[in-house]
């Protein structure tokens, strides 16, 4: 006997037949013999219906408010998974984010668990009952509901599964695995087997949109072993642990790219210590991610540096920097959108020289030029614009040996929690 | 400056236009200097869209779920109204029952409230907010999900406005007022100015759709202002209130009728002590309100008795009589259908002998007979077969002089909640 815990996104559960055959998979692995709690995203398309009808009545609705509306919808799903689920003639509980026990720090839109107390769940586990929790939900302290933001329902997942020392979690989802890079952009892409949790991050922040990556960094950090497989057949799966075994001869295990990127540029900063601090500070201050980071060298006293934040982010973050000048003067700041970022993974890296270089390479044969650089030991990652993505990642996919002969059949639209 | 509570049912906020009035009219009130508490139902159809989806995977949902599944009805109400407000340059704030204190006992689908801590509402107030509570629902102190059953926004209006001493509940919905019978049946209904909270209470129980009893009986025990109106017009609306002044010469305020209405007889009871309390006792415990009961003479050591229920009821009332069979036994156990109760409400009845004889007497003279009959200081009411209905209640508005030369204008569906 183990302990499961099974998440299925929006697609998976989108309309009566969906929810019904997700009831019966979940029955299935009851009848193995193993104990289920199952994680649930909002129905297919409740969530932008819910966004569309706040739209009507306030084009910027209070964040406060958008959280009590949009957990309505993975709370409507947890009802009626556990009244499938009695259908089959199984017992099943349903819990929201707060009754399951997820506090969460006092931010809307995208707070951070800060604790579980699982209590209820384990409790009704141990009465033989499926447990069903509502994704992407929790409550502060003070008794407010919050959300945490996209791949949400991931996150509750994973860290629901280390919270009651689940021995698998699996995420199922409407394509096959971790591939080695969008099907939708090249055919021949590869199903990976296992991947380390390093690679799945880097892959997860880089855009691939199989898992979140708060969910992987939770995972790897509560050692969760982690099964993205699909919800629609029983194949196998991609297994994301600690010791993937590295495949032969594999530099490269995945290509990734994010066209969620935008790059600003602060040009004429005055050269004085803290300056950086200040900004990023200031950035950080409204929950403004900053990737990639380039500064150029001093003159005259002055410096200019560059930063991508996610496109989303980008009118945000100008008002932010636009705030800061009276404190941290500067001559000019620009922006530049239509960006992609492509990068490369693979914990084969590290053994290879040369990797890095091969890549430049590929990318200026197709005309394209690179406008930012940032490297790990297991990841690549070049911005360029956007117009030429296809041909970069297919040149890439082919130039490290990932190609496969098959075929990908890739599902409905993809998760979106 | 007044407290309100302002209670909006689901055909007032049917649509998103009908919020953007609602919120407005919310406006309007704190304009004239006033603090709002905002009580809402679930919008339109949502219930009975989800019901249907509950349908469609299971036949008999199991009650913990459903309660969980309804009451994202009024949570996506709060979250909306309050953005319409905030649209407005009004600051507000929504809470779902549990976060405005809501306590209930442990009982789904129509749970009682035990108790009210409105300690985050009464905060928000004096930050100068609006604040918009979810109706209908509560928790237990186990921390489940609970609903009040029917008619429970009213309930949630009157007992937080007992809750935190507001001066007024306003309760909005789709006609001008309480009318001396149904408008749809008398076009030539009278509104009431004013009515006590006792006859309220009867006209309530009898099936007048505008208030819910429970409500009406929460606001005469904490003597709570009431004040039903239309959320369509600025006409004054009926007040509800303890020493409503008798209109010259009125003996009957109202006529109300009930088709949810079955009767069953339990026919060769052994007459031994404690039978009644033995099978009201087993109904009371399945929640099943039992009203008018008739027991006919002893004969030969063996009793008949019969009694209505809600039809709703009729199916479960049987069952639970079936299985009180093996301690106390009974010779057969017949139901009738097809039924309706009619009654007069007047508190001048009092001081009116005769009025019953009156009531009987335009029955028969319809034609119909009258197969119950039950009597309070403030009411009659009478059984009969449902299929002279309107004929019935349009005779007896004539005789107690209630008819009016004006027609009424009816507005939407009746209020579910």
């Amino acid at each position: 006997m183990a302990l499961y815990v099974m998440k299925f996104g929006g697609s998976s559960v989108g309309d009566t037949e969906r929810m019904k055959r997700v009831a019966r998979r979940i029955v299935e692995k009851q009848d193995e013999g193993h104990q289920c709690v199952v994680v649930v995203s909002a129905m297919g398309d409740t969530t932008d219906d819910l966004i569309d009808q706040a739209k009507l009545l306030n084009e910027q609705p209070p964040a406060r408010e958008m959280d009590i509306l949009m957990t309505t919808g993975e709370q409507i799903s947890i009802a009626l998974l556990s009244m499938a689920i009695h259908n089959l003639g199984r017992e099943a509980v349903s819990f929201t984010g707060w009754q399951a026990g997820f506090r969460t720090e006092p931010v809307f839109g995208k707070a951070r668990i800060t604790d579980i107390q699982p209590d209820r769940v384990i409790h009704a586990l141990n009465e033989g009952k499926i447990v069903v929790v509502a994704g992407f939900q929790g409550m502060t302290e003070d008794g407010e509901i919050t959300t945490f933001g996209r791949g949400g329902s991931d996150t509750t997942a994973v860290a629901l599964a280390a919270a009651i020392k689940a021995d698998v979690c699996e995420i199922y989802t409407d394509v096959d695995g971790v591939y080695s890079t969008d099907p939708r952009i090249v055919k021949c892409a590869r199903k990976l087997n296992e991947i380390s949790y390093d690679e799945m991050l880097e892959l997860a922040n880089l855009g691939a949109a199989v898992l979140h990556p708060r969910a992987v960094e939770y995972a790897k950090h509560n050692q969760v072993r982690l099964v993205v497989r699909s919800s629609f057949n029983h194949h196998e799966g991609t297994v994301v642990k600690e010791d993937a075994s590295m495949e032969q001869g594999v530099v490269v295990s995945g290509i990734a790219y994010d066209k969620n990127v935008a790059r600003i540029s602060i040009l004429g900063v005055a050269d004085i210590p803290g300056v950086l601090a200040k900004v990023f500070g200031a950035l950080a201050a409204e929950k403004i991610d900053v990737d990639i980071i380039v500064q150029s060298g001093v003159q005259n006293g002055e410096a200019d540096f560059s930063f991508t934040v996610a496109l989303t982010d980008l009118d945000k973050a100008l008002e932010v920097i636009k705030n800061v000048r009276s404190t941290l003067p500067y001559r000019e700041v620009t922006s530049e959108e239509n960006l992609v970022k492509v990068s490369i993974v693979g914990a084969g890296m590290v053994s290879h020289p040369g990797v890095a270089a091969q890549m430049f390479d590929v990318i200026s044969k197709q005309g394209v030029s690179i406008k930012m650089v940032s490297t790990s030991e297991i990841k690549v990652s070049c911005v360029i614009e956007a117009g030429k993505l296809q041909e970069v990642v297919r040149a890439l996919h082919t130039v490290y040996n990932l190609d496969t002969a098959e075929q990908v059949f890739v599902g409905g639209p993809q998760e979106r929690r």
